[in-house]
């Protein structure tokens, strides 16, 4: 089989390092073109050295007539409205399009301007029209829809983190909908490669910090995939943190457990959910994860507890932020999108210590 | 005046180096005697060489008959257990005592016994009698029973920060008391100075997670001292994790608010409970905390928001362990008890960055 | 006795906040104006919220009317360029100066040319007739002519470790001029306060790397410095490297030992010429030095040792860089000038762990 | 081909955790036994949960019976004393040994005792005849021999760097063999597995130090193979020291120029050895590299500099020292030795950030 002609629109932040790292790789993908408007004409492995023998591709910008136009996916990442501007062109010339942002993450319009509402962004779409063509790419959710569709919303680091920990109890009514509580910590890494006087080195070590109370831009889609499942509306509080590692997400996700629910039902519920899923796995209260279980690999790792005394379900929820909540995520929906094995370049444990 | 005589019992921990940080640049008190049963012989700046010049006594074995006992007062730098044995034998000699443990915490057999029931330990206390003298070393709660104590039990460093962060809202009947779930998140100093394959640096790098979860040693004088306030028992969801910095809980406290409560209501409250307190200062959201605001010093920081989608109150509480976690609530507790200024010998911004 | 006003020029950097921090608790100085034209009208506290509650006056614009100017002593926390504009006036005014810069580091304008040609700026110096007052200020070295001065040039972090570190060896005769090399290794907080691509949290995180190799600015003053101790020229070779900590400098010295040598002789000469010095503690081998040991401190610790096999002194020196590197040294400076007690508002121990 | 079979001795530690993240996805060996006196019985994947699912064989105790034999090839991850005894019987069953410690790094005995003494062991080596038979596993240096060999002595983390560093210069006679200092800042990761007080988190937070000042075990095979290399005996001067990070050395190599050397000759003689080297990248002084560049990869990154005014080479020399500074290299050699292309399994770039 011919390898698969991918592009990257924005391959020069981490998000398109990230991608680059997993499709160099890759058994049956090949990286045709790195676009990006800064850095233009320089090495990949100019801004990220790690990557020297391994793809010297050069940026190429976006406008420029050499470059490549032959791919067959590309991802775009990219902030939001980079991606609603460009997928069309690349739709109607039949390239399947992978969008990093919020841009493609909710499939009607109505529910995009309510996410744009939300956090306070103009309410119009460039392409509204292809909003009903778009999925929500989590695999575990949406598998068959992704597998049929060439435009998927690549869904944002804490929502993977929330979704993935919450949709069994959600599902099989374990919880109570209104009660949901999730407690974010995520490294630092998430910030992107911007630099910025909240994430200079100095200001940061040594530091931690809530942000963003209960207003940050991830809570929408989590919202609306679990009301999905749930068939009712759902809303969360979340509060993210900023701790100083570099990778990872860890979120504690607490929830009032329904009347005669038990952490064995509980246990159950999220097995059997998940039964199958190469990148989710299932842990009890006896085997307690830490994030570098995860670290540069594309699982989740779910610790299922019940507090006894309160009633509560406290589940905690481990994924690398760069991997299963970006790029890894990404590459695992090509491989759906193309009919690949799923797990096609992303079966690596990262490394310890 | 004369300086107060004080005795560090267990000395050579992080806990007895914290104490001497203070004590040695204390206006109104000296270091008499450091004991301790490891590193006998040795000064204290041999194993903490920062202190070179400043405090070089020489760890003296608590069987030593050379050891001074001329003291005012003894902190017991020591886990649960030791405190009870030790302290009736100084009390008796007119020395105060303060218990960095739980030996201490609970002022009658039976909650002490709640308290060792909860943790699995045994539920015999070595000087039952003493515990109605005893008073929990929450200075900002227990002030005027501190003053006329001479038995001081000193708070976990969790249970400052939840409890600081809680006492507003509970005795305002801000919350709904069944609601209140809190996550926190401490730097690595909470471990202790003995190395231990958690901890070892290797494993920690990168790394962060819950662990005890709803099961951890603090709970217990949290809900108590809640119940106190309230009224009526309370039962709190607690989660503590570990995340990979040295000095500072972060502790992320969630409740329901009572209808019709509102964030003006909420910070209201909060200052007029804190009103004249010279180491509590609250924030609005509008001020986000970060933890090196308080690193090194005997601060703790509490910022309000009110998720108004969900109706839910967060406080985000902050503290350093090691100083309004541990040795600074101790110097705080002395100087009241001896009736100086609080702040003797504790106003200190830290360092940064 | 009145307290000395002092003003800081550029005090919203790094640099003015460690001056911040050691002259709010100083017995004998107080802040009178804090100068920057960033962040001006906010108070300090805004900006470094640890000095809330301790120094909590705003930033004023060097032009604004109503800036204070009855100091008895300002500070420049400024970069090359600054003070050398801005000194003569206040010294008109019978105001003393300490400037953290290169500007006064070399007291005749030859030296100050040699300096400039050596980094690639501008030889031109806007105050020439004032370099022949100035002193280079490192007490240890120039405590008379600091105490008759009114213009102090406080020394660079890099330079304070490798001067402290190999005076003594270089007085003496014990090595050999041209065999010089120092290995510097720093935390992350010497970058100062404005973000940028290298100092990026997650590009420093797990990272360490040389930089200016035998071209950092530093040198050319350590060669001066020593050179007016040997009476003779002397060129060193020195790298610079970051390492992913906050506060600290260590170098590593290494020079061939002259024939006779030994350690012991070593030991001698060293604690002989710190001899009486409040901020220098002399160690053998067998002490050796963490960085930790002067973290927060404005302690310089060598500790010295012989290759025996290949017959070199090596000396590690440690500081941190933003007290004894900068700020510590500059109140230091201001003791001295004023007559005060040297060690006045400097004997502070730093925290562990 | 059927995949060579692996046993791995000391399977438990950093050593044997690095192999078998290496060889899970090597694509002609396999693990065929993990052995170890520790943990025996849990899965390996139970010590580092990131191999679950990649490796889940369990540890078994060297004398177990059930433990397989139908090896092709040992690692034996053990420290100094443990290869030397257990090696003969595997090489008697005509199974090849690769050996992490000193024991198989001099291949005759009054080398092995030269070493022996140096570090204060036991002059006496348990095999002595098979010391002819071993190769110094640096494939740079030996690989002819390597690929003849059934006994390898895997090279120390630190000489891997400094002779990797140096080989060329010496080789070239571009430096005066005694003027070699060797300055190395190594990651926390080295330390290994076992806990201890000076590895503790909080004690290594924010800390760096010098250690073993000129008395570290590796120096003894950097001068015994440069001097093989210059045909003199050559005596260097080693520091190294721990700063707080997890992976890396970077090593900061200093000497003297041969009178007439300039850096385009440097440069020339190190492109010129590391010709057709695939773990070996050699950058001028343009190209600075971070220790992130080689972090997870079983790259050397050399960056070649000369101090003009001091006649001086500089060469940064940068490894991972869990993988090219031990179990990369390990592989490497086995690859060698079986006659596999020697990059199999090792062309990981690591990942970023």
């Amino acid at each position: 089989m011919d390898k698969i002609k991918v592009g990257i629109i924005g391959a020069g932040g981490y998000g398109g390092c990230g991608a680059v790292e997993l499709l160099q790789a890759h058994p049956h993908a090949e990286i045709r073109a790195l676009i990006d408007k800064q850095d233009v004409g320089k090495p990949i492995s100019a801004l990220y050295p790690h990557l020297t023998g391994f793809c010297d591709l050069p940026l190429i910008a976006p406008d420029d007539p050499n470059c490549p136009t032959d791919f067959q996916v590309v991802f775009f990442s990219t902030p939001d409205g980079v991606g609603q501007k460009g997928a069309a062109a690349w739709l109607k010339k039949g390239v399947k399009v992978i969008d990093y942002s919020g841009d493609f993450r909710f499939n009607d319009l109505e529910t995009y301007q309510g996410y744009a509402a939300r956090i306070g962004k103009d309410p119009n779409h460039a392409s509204p029209d292809l909003l009903s063509r778009s999925v929500y790419g989590l695999a575990e959710l949406h598998r068959d829809t992704i597998s049929r569709s060439d435009l998927v919303g690549n869904p944002g680091c804490f929502a993977v983190s929330c979704i993935l920990g919450l949709a069994p109890a959600v599902k099989s009514g374990l919880i109570e909908a209104g009660s949901i509580i999730c407690d974010a910590k995520t490294g630092v890494s998430g910030a992107g490669k911007t630099p910025n006087p909240t994430f200079h080195y100095p200001a940061r070590y040594d530091a931690m910090n809530a942000y963003r109370i209960s207003g940050h831009q991830h809570v929408y889609e989590v919202e609306r995939e679990l009301a999905l499942i749930a068939g009712q509306e759902i809303r969360i509080t979340f509060t993210p943190h900023v701790v100083p590692l570099c990778r990872g997400i860890l979120t504690t996700l607490y929830a009032n457990l329904e009347e005669g629910q038990t952490l064995r039902k509980v246990e159950e519920a999220y097995r059997s959910f998940y039964a199958g899923e190469s990148f989710v796995r299932v842990f009890g209260p006896e085997t307690p994860q830490v994030s570098t279980n995860v670290r540069g690999s594309n699982f989740c790792n779910l610790s299922l507890n019940v507090d006894d005394r309160t009633g509560r379900l406290i589940v905690v929820s481990l994924i690398d932020n760069l991997v299963k909540g970006q790029a890894g995520s990404a590459v695992q929906n090509m491989n759906i999108m193309f009919g690949l094995d799923e797990t096609a370049g992303l079966l690596h444990p990262g490394i310890y210590p």
